[in-house]
């Protein structure tokens, strides 16, 4: 069986083609610009590979459906080609940012399920609109590829209401939708299994907390297999600090600050999304560039790496509590993955709830799931490297069983 | 020596005559309503005492001044009075909640202080004023009497950058003073002290949680007698939830609520301080009442109370990550003194850190410091009765011995 998984921006879209037998990427690619003058397209067959072959092509993509086209054209053909016809493609995977209390798992898509996701959109009005016009386009050019849609959110279904409701006015909730509904689930939700995998034990029994840090940076206490807390909330502007993105701040910020600068809500809204987190601080969100700057004595970025740091070691402690107890602790995505001396220092003091961890495994750079803990620590802290993709094509698969 | 307390609002003020050789309160009292038409006035010679002599007055008070004109000639009345004569009140020591980064201890009021704390009220507009006009009405009803002004923010000053700063554009720190500053300061700096006392060890060898729970609510981290960290922020709004106020939200919601109700974002804000927390879940905001809807089967005072518990255990939590290690866990102020219901359910599925209640020592009612943990558990929990009052007399006190 082969899944399509596409994720869908507003003026982008990444592809993945998988083999589900082998768990294989048969390619990948990106379109980007889509509106511009000056639009490209990368595609790569068999990536991350010794065969793999990549096309780079600079064109013009008026729309999402343009894009499509060429990538459709290139999954035939003879050369940069993976598929003898499009039938192959038994269904498309695509990420949906929020489901609301609608979707609390992944969904064939038919025009009720659109007309519903489509409601959700001022939850998430910049991802949602996105989201369904990556779902109508394949709707269009593989009609007979039946879409599913998977949802950022529905690995959060399970948190219980002390956990995502927020003391407002009860009517905000009834009438407004307002609540925590997390995000990067598909991500927590493959990790927190993989946790246990790597452990040799299964889901349900094991407590882990995941740290997804990565452009977007969320954390998740997960109980026996299932959410029971996350960091962000209503939108993922909240938790810990982010690349551009500021976290939790005292929720009367936004109005002094409208006060104090003359500002109108939307665009503090759009300072706190794009101009803060590490990037407020210190100039810079790359967190190699950030690394470099602290190496140079940069002391804003030593401040921002510190507060970085310090915001995920609190949401450790706080889904400690949380939990009772804990079997492990995961890192992963982008500087989960690859950054030791983000994790050494989120870790670093953590002795006391029996977390350490070992200088020599957490400088092992590798692609596999590992262990980095120091020996006697009682809590296994894991690096395991996510993957989004294959998390939704699995869920399209079971989806597709289920039918 | 005796030192007199005010701790003024807009419309009120409350005052303590306290003896600084007991720690006796000669008499306290509270002036309401000023500015109204039916303005009152309650006096306590010898409060909470065998002897206690209490007057209670309806009058017009046009303003604090002409409240506090009435408060001083009962002070020397033959029967409700404490003095012979006002030269015998040593100093007056004002509550002021915000000092910002300039008072970072209790200062002696001169005129360039007292300019410097009305640069401060943009940061408290409806704090800072009345802490100012209750120092004014002070210098001129009793001209020789020193006026010392005790900050709430002041013992959270040795927070570390990366505890305070927001991960927010630097400029809005520098221009705006937009940071962490904490409150119920007094409040903390008395607790984690006693708490030493209580466990016959000096502050600087403990390290201490303190919730203070009582209308306002805050937790702190207390390392070796200094503050490292406090859940309220650049205003009493932030952290665990409150009576009325929400607590720690996604920084996005106020602006999703501006968009969806057209509401302004001062009357979001106003909502967000007045009309949420507890009272935004079921509609009531005193904790008796809730116990009381709870028994009752009222799921949402079920619901308000599991959030406000949970809301604490959290922080609880991320503060044992911060501090490493924990050699008390401090209950106080109204609920936090009074409420075993809430301290058992915040400590419930503490024990992988150390911390659980035993159920009748919980249970037992006193207004001296006690220890409520179970045999065997690592950290004591202690209930700490506040004295905020006293504590400001003591900084009063420490601020002459200075001069």
């Amino acid at each position: 069986m082969k899944i399509m998984v596409i994720n869908c921006g507003s003026s982008s879209f990444k592809y993945q083609l998988l083999d589900m037998l082998t768990h294989t990427v048969l390619c990948s690619g990106l379109v980007e610009r889509i509106g511009d003058t000056a639009g490209r397209l990368v595609h790569k067959k068999n990536p991350d590979t010794d065969t793999e072959c990549k096309i780079s092509e600079d064109g013009v993509f008026p729309d999402h459906t343009a894009g499509m086209m060429r990538v459709v054209a290139l999954l035939t053909d003879p050369e940069a080609g993976v598929l003898r016809d499009l039938s192959e493609i038994s269904a498309c995977g695509h990420r949906v940012v929020q489901g609301g209390e609608e979707f609390i798992r992944s969904t064939l898509v038919t025009k009720e399920v659109l007309d519903n996701v489509r409601k959700l959109s001022p939850l998430a009005p910049l991802h949602n609109p996105a989201g369904i016009q990556g779902i109508e386009v394949v709707m269009k050019i593989l009609p007979h590829c039946p879409s599913v849609a998977v949802f950022d959110t529905e690995f959060h279904a399970t948190m219980p209401p002390h956990a995502y409701m927020y003391a407002l006015p009860y009517a905000f909730y009834e009438e407004n939708r307002v609540r925590r509904y997390g995000f990067h689930g598909t991500s927590h939700s493959y990790v927190s299994r993989k946790a246990a995998d790597f452990l040799g034990k299964a889901p349900e029994d094991v407590n882990v907390v995941v740290c997804h840090l990565g452009n977007g940076c969320s954390i998740s206490a997960v109980r026996a297999g299932k959410c029971v807390d996350t960091s962000m909330g209503l939108t993922p502007l909240a938790g810990v600090i982010m690349g551009t993105r500021c976290g939790d701040i005292d929720p009367a910020v936004p109005a002094y600050l409208c006060a104090q600068t003359g500002f109108s809500p939307e665009k503090i809204d759009s300072v706190l999304n794009r101009e803060s987190g590490l990037k407020g601080i210190c100039g810079l969100n790359d967190m190699r560039d950030i690394h470099a700057a602290c190496a140079a004595g940069n002391a804003k970025a030593v401040l921002a790496l510190d507060m970085f740091c310090y915001s995920i070691k609190k949401y450790i402690g706080a889904y400690y509590a949380v939990l009772g107890s804990l079997d492990a602790l995961a890192f992963t995505a982008g500087i989960g993955e690859n950054d030791d001396i983000t994790r050494a220092a989120v870790c670093a003091g953590l002795e006391g709830l029996g977390i350490a961890v070992d200088p020599a495994a957490n400088a092992v750079r590798s692609s596999e799931p590992r262990a980095i803990s120091a020996g006697g620590a009682k809590v296994p802290v894991l690096v395991i490297p996510t993957n989004e993709e294959l998390a939704i094509a699995q869920a399209v698969q079971r989806v597709l069983q289920e039918r």
